[in-house]
């Protein structure tokens, strides 16, 4: 049978990669998209696409009558978590509210086998890393409060009416495609965007922060495949790099990624969980993700060359600010002067 | 000096008790509400009562620029936690949204020494009683989640803004002046209106689910002066009753209150925790609460009085239902029917 899947965000960077693999395994893709952070020019050609906005739930439930969906890919979600503190209603209405839109909208359906949901590593916190599944969340910003708040609001609506999901945690996913001019966000895409620029890599503190790098391959394959395993249903899974890396490291890598010499600028720290990378056993078990990695030179050699293609972007500014208060100064004078 | 304070929900049940309680430790008190649950006549005399909705950040910055408040309490929500798998989107948006309008209002003042939030026993879920604060809290219903989020938020508010807290979590309040109209919570106003309605007490399944049922005296007293005492600050305080009892004990003691034959009917069950009460040795022992507390029959006693007086209501009828899949029987039927 042809499955019809909707993919939400499938105009943005993960979710135009998830589209496409559904397309190659013989799905009917719908995108839903408000646009706000993806492109059109990012939907696979063959996904019918919708510009929508899923906080509005006139927009979700209308196109749950046009359309039987068989599975929900919910990955629209404004994800800037450094900034998260300062757009707190715009980040609990995007990625709370709108996600229960898109719950309501598959309950009431009946005809969803799977709700797949992309939550974040940021549920964790501060905890020791390797995090693994097993750990009981406990986020320090308002993007890890709402990701955690939808895994839960998941884990009942099983509960209270049999909806079937997957969950996962992707944790900083690089590759073509992505938004190099979200200044809050996605530390590679910034640099790429920086150097393209030519201005000089901007890092938060004095960068011995670490973060292992996923590259889209590793990340949106098990996520289109996992529907098709019956043992990941109900499941929780960490999904992404396994090698953590300094920001330091990761500038100088970029920048041979980029054919540049690497050019830094420290500022002040700012409010961040210093390590974090996650366990992925649970997906190498179950999912049987891992072996095919794609290491970081190759990835970012890639991507930079999509880069360059692309051409610099320029930065996106963040309108609708609600506390200024306490903002990393690079972040408020971007925001006061442009 | 005098105080300024915001009781949000002060036309509701525990927040007209609150605010009566702040004007009586002289408090300029003025109350936010919009009139869904409560009614203007509860707002007591001497509060300066703005009838408007914390979903709308135009309605709460607007009030935080007339006044400069000293402290927040934070009551308004709609608690129908039985219901809130019902309403999902009407749990988060005005649990989660309205209250996150609210704290970026008090972080933006400036001014606000203090910001009292109730949640709720709900956070709990299905933990092994008596809960005692330290546990981690495992929701069960949005409404539980919602609360949840509201907590872990005003948490990261403090770390990144240093706005100052005390959470409250009471359970099973009742007393003079609850909607004893709204059929979807409070059971024992529900029974109360059933029995001046001349109707049996309906009960959720065999009726030995178990509740420790708090008088509001034992709950708003310390959540008003919570804000004196230093070593409240940035705790998480369980409040209300000690002593558990079934729903069929508390039919049969609601009658009496009442001066009349116990007449029960017992529906299927629904889902819910089966039993539920808290320790509350941390806010004896902080807050001094706990020697004076009501027993049931003196607290249903006076209530009986008041409900008396006070007249049957009609059963009001929640319109906005979201899902109604899965819904108790007796719902759905009041929800089609009416
Ligand atoms: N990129 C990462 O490193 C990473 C890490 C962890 C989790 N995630 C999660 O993965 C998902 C995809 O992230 P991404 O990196 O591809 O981001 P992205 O910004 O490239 O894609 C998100 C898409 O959602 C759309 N969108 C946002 N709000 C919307 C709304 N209200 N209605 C309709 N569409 C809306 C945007 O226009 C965008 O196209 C998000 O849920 C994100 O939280 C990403
Ligand atoms: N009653 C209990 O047993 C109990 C137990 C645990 C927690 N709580 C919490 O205590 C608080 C007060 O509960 P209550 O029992 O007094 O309920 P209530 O319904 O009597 O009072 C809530 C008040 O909030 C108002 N309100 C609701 N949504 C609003 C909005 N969007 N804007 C402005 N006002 C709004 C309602 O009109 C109502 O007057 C709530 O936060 C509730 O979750 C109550």
């Amino acid at each position: 049978m042809t499955y019809t899947s909707l993919v939400t965000g499938g105009a943005g960077f993960i979710g135009s990669h998830v589209a496409a693999d559904l397309l190659r395994a013989g799905h009917r893709v719908v995108v839903l998209d408000d646009l706000s952070g993806g492109t059109a020019a990012n939907v696979p050609s063959g996904a019918h696409f919708h510009q929508g906005d899923i906080c509005d739930p006139g927009v979700v439930d209308a196109l749950f009558a046009e359309w039987r969906f068989d599975h929900v890919f919910h990955l629209a979600a404004y994800a800037a978590e450094g900034l998260s503190h300062f757009i707190k209603r715009y980040n609990y209405t995007n990625n709370v509210v709108g996600s229960v839109n898109l719950i309501n909208a598959a309950v009431n359906a009946g005809t969803v086998r799977c709700f797949v949901f992309t939550s974040s590593i940021a549920v964790y916190g501060h905890a020791e890393p390797p995090m693994t599944e097993d750990l009981i969340p406990s986020p320090v910003d308002p993007y890890g409060i709402a990701k955690y708040a939808v895994e839960q609001e998941l884990k009942v609506s099983h509960e209270m009416f049999g909806l079937p999901y997957i969950i996962f945690r992707p944790h900083n996913v690089y590759g073509e495609r992505q938004n190099i001019g979200d200044r809050y966000r996605n530390v590679i895409g910034i640099f790429m965007n920086q150097i393209l620029r030519g201005e000089e890599c901007v890092i938060f503190g004095d960068g011995e922060q670490t973060r292992a790098f996923s590259h889209i391959d590793d990340v949106a394959p098990p996520i289109a495949r996992s529907i098709e395993n019956p043992r990941a249903y109900g499941q929780t899974f960490n999904i992404g790099g396994d090698t953590p890396y300094t920001v330091n490291e990761l500038a100088e890598a970029v920048a041979t990624a980029m054919g540049v010499e690497p050019r830094v600028r420290h500022v002040e720290a700012r409010h961040e969980v210093v390590h974090a990378f996650s366990s992925h056993d649970r997906a190498r078990e179950i999912l049987g993700v891992g072996t095919t990695s794609v290491p970081l030179t190759d990835g970012l050699t890639q991507m930079a060359t999509w880069a360059k293609k692309h051409g610099p972007q320029e930065p996106s500014i963040f309108s609708g600010i609600e506390i200024s208060k306490n903002m990393p100064p690079s972040w408020q004078s971007v925001v006061a002067s442009d």
